[in-house]
């Protein structure tokens, strides 16, 4: 059976692939999808999550919006990787679903409520303001959901820092709250996420598949690509999102470790580090594991495949 | 016009006489209650919020259960001060009210955003869990808020710490959060509330009500006063937060002074400090300000006053 | 018998005229001047000593300059208050005395530990650098030091943050060290210092007095007086350093209070505060005290007849 | 020419092997050795090194005692790894030296400045109190000392907590000193020395030897590692110290990366933790760098070749 999955995202290039994905592999299922401040701000990706609904043809799935900003700290944005727009490169059409109207807080915490304990998995591909909300609005989501599945964070790795990952730093204090809700969360960091790098060769199959969705995602990263070598000196991009929904689809597609980890909220040079604790195995109790290792053919495949299940979108 | 208010509370001795000073007084009318965690748990503070609706017959005013736990730190409550119920010593009656179904955060939202902008003070008397939530979750109420008037902190006192007070130690981000909302902050705290000792002319003053609801009363500073002398070495107790309600029924209550106040978040001393700056006078945009001289004469006459109008209540 | 002590200083306009009340009263010896940076860089606040010891005719007590900079932060000075040669306004004699040729920080120990237990008070009236590297060098200073009267901090005012005052942030870890050597540490901060201002009639009677150390000081305080209303708001200045100086002469010169006082390291707002708990009466082995309320007459006469003592000095 | 270093330790069963790799190895001279608070109190690492220099028959060089504790920190020392005495284990000789009268901080200023600039080389392989406190004592050392390899820190590696390591967490203050000094800074971190472990092939070299320093040296390996494989679950030990000195013998025994390395002083997960900046290449002005990979084989030939040249100790 489908896992079934909240996307909580801030499209985003790579947010647009996981959504994406997820969409066209048929062993998850989106039951929501919630937009956050992050990559661009709360109006511009949402606007964006719902033009990619539409241009993968996405129906019959809520869309809300969350928060507009963190927790405690004040805005940042990433446009120098995304573009003013979130998602610049792509021309975008303009969406036609409607938005949910609830709150995205209030969107995950019924549909976690509504279904079975164990059914749901949260996959946040952003900051983490939403998911902390949710679980201190309601906390019996914290036993009532299967995983937290993450994009975010790197024990040995750091973008917005020299220790610090973008969706951790962006609202460390909402991170804290989701590493320590009791849940099991899966952190699939930049030590994961830098090895699943858009190659020619990766390019080249995605153009193959030749639908407008996957045309699309060509020029997601065409524009990502040249985004990353020109800020961090990539020579292709790391598609971080969609690693986090391919775990969810088939967790061998990465090894992870199980180890504690928790999140630095008052160093001067390591705010919204994710600290993991790997000087013993961790103790039997601990609910955090760290992707490790990526297998990058088995990842790009499923990418590919979700894209040609997804076909030709009619306009 | 009475002022309406939201008392978001966590019930507690003096939480209780706010209710009461509220309930009695013809200046303000409470809109709504909201329980939040903080003296006790949040299912006794909830629990005695509702008990002491029922000694005041306090009618058609929702209360709402709101946050059981902190945003980031973990719990602590004052049992040394409230004891094991959060209101020790009187013998409090079954609770006749039901709860409003939703939570605090929504029904604040709800209450705010159903008035008109300027109509609704909020009017916290424990710490800021919900309040924050409710400006995060919601951030238009930020501007349609009339002011926020608080019983909490301390510019140059604490009693959670040497230099922090409890409402605003327990959650500091929650607090840091409030504080840098954009709405009128009025902070009333234990420079101020340390003023409002329950004398014995005071006792002596609501004996003299003989109504039940005074009793009530009698008892609650009873266990207070003997609670403060134990713990802190007060020789009468403080009796904080009706003094918050006080200011709204009528300013001239107190002084009060402008002036840039934040929250500390990362001292290890002074972690929660409410950090005062009164090194030049308050920048013509300065949202916040310090309660500093109370007319003790004055604010237990409203409280008094307020007794004698709730009169005796049928069982 | 006089009290021996060692001044510690970055002269800076109070810290000279706490020398001359040194040099002229009859009831303490200056033992040793050493100098840190501070108000000015240290090359200047030395060069400044030499030239108020020619002033007031300062001889047999050996100089000597200390730490360049801070122990972790880097260098903060006091133009705005005290100029850009740390005295500007009176124009200063070339110094005639050599500087001892060792480390303020050895001359510091070596002092100590040639006086008998007891002997030695130390007086900083200035960051705190070389008293904390000489208690780390020579730990055993600790027991022998009588007691440190030192200005700095402020427990309910700041200066140089809404919190802290200068000469305890530009070095917090060294005031760290210092509170807590195991030494008796007199505070005299802001909230009594901000009491020793220099009214008209103050300068008058000093201007009375006559001779050149006199006029001297005069000329200082015409320089800190528009200084301190320039950059403070001030109407007369407050003359902090002297302070210090006039507790040791006569500790009935002020009121003073035991409480624990500690050293804020890590505070975002709060870094450098003197956090002292007033909440219960000091512990029996509290170490600390507070300076609270001054005797202004008698600080202000304890100046005046210094400098009468002084007399008129030969070029 | 031989690099003269100045070895300032804390033995220390690593820093015992350090010091007989600088004594043995032709290519440095020992021209000082300090000692401090660290693995073992101060007056037992200073007993321990003197024991040592008997056991190696080290004469001529002086040796130093330091500083008793931590900067700002108290003390924390490591008697899981090194016993009660520092060294458990062998049986250590009374020593024969006595110590230099100066203290440390002196002897390396001294040391320092009566060589000519670019001669001294400072190896730290203990908390870096001693260092700290001469370049703040003495700051013209920072431009005169060649450099400072220190054993400390790691980028990825902690063993004092998940991302800090014993030297630089005991005095994170003093290591925020020497690493901002402006020296070049060598750091020979875990990441290195977990490399350097002494496997039982190491351990058959070194008995082969046969002389008593070689002895010592097996005796100190065992206790060693019983102690790593029961605290820290090595089934080899890995040893640190001798690391720092055979990069000064020989740098190609290791690769380096030059990168901005900082010291954490305010984390609450991250106190001490070397923060090392490698997302872009380092700054033309960096004067940092971090030990990477290690030549097993040559470094251990190293030891085993200092110990053959030792040659026996005459009683």
């Amino acid at each position: 059976m489908a896992r079934k999955i909240i996307l909580d995202c801030d499209p985003g290039h790579d947010d647009a692939i996981a959504m994406l994905l997820a969409h066209g592999n048929p062993d998850v299922e989106l039951v929501a999808v919630t937009t956050v401040v992050g990559n661009q701000t709360l109006e511009k990706v949402t606007r964006n999550a719902l033009s990619v609904a539409r241009i993968a043809d996405i129906t019959g799935v809520p869309f809300a919006a969350g928060c507009p900003r963190p927790l405690v700290r004040t805005i940042e944005t990433a446009p120098e990787i995304h573009g003013e727009s979130g998602i610049d490169g792509p021309v975008l059409p303009e969406p036609t679903l409607d938005l949910d109207p609830r709150h995205a807080v209030d969107l995950i915490i019924d549909t976690v409520m509504a279904h079975e304990p164990g059914e749901i998995t949260i996959v946040p591909t952003a900051g983490l303001t939403n998911i902390a909300l949710a679980v201190r609005k309601e906390p019996r989501i914290a036993e009532r959901v299967r995983e937290v599945v993450l994009m975010g964070g790197g024990y040995h790795t750091g973008n917005w820092s020299p220790v610090a990952e973008f969706n951790i730093k962006i609202d460390p204090e909402a991170a804290h709250i989701v590493f320590n809700a009791g849940w099991p969360v899966t952190m699939v960091g930049l030590d994961l996420t830098h090895q699943a790098l858009a190659t020619p060769e990766v390019t080249r199959r995605i153009a193959e598949v030749g639908t407008r969705p996957a045309v699309f995602v060509g020029e997601l990263l065409d524009f990502f690509g040249a985004a990353y070598r020109e800020a961090q000196g990539f020579e292709h991009p790391p598609v971080h999102d969609p690693c986090a929904v391919a775990y969810v689809i088939d967790p061998s597609v990465m090894t992870v470790r199980k180890a504690p980890v928790d999140i630095e909220l008052t160093g001067t040079l390591t705010l919204g580090m994710t600290v993991a604790d790997f000087r013993a195995p961790a103790p039997a109790d601990c609910r955090t594991q760290v992707a490790v290792d990526l297998d990058h053919e088995r990842f790009w495949g499923l990418v590919v495949d979700a894209l040609e299940r997804i076909g030709d979108v009619p306009a």
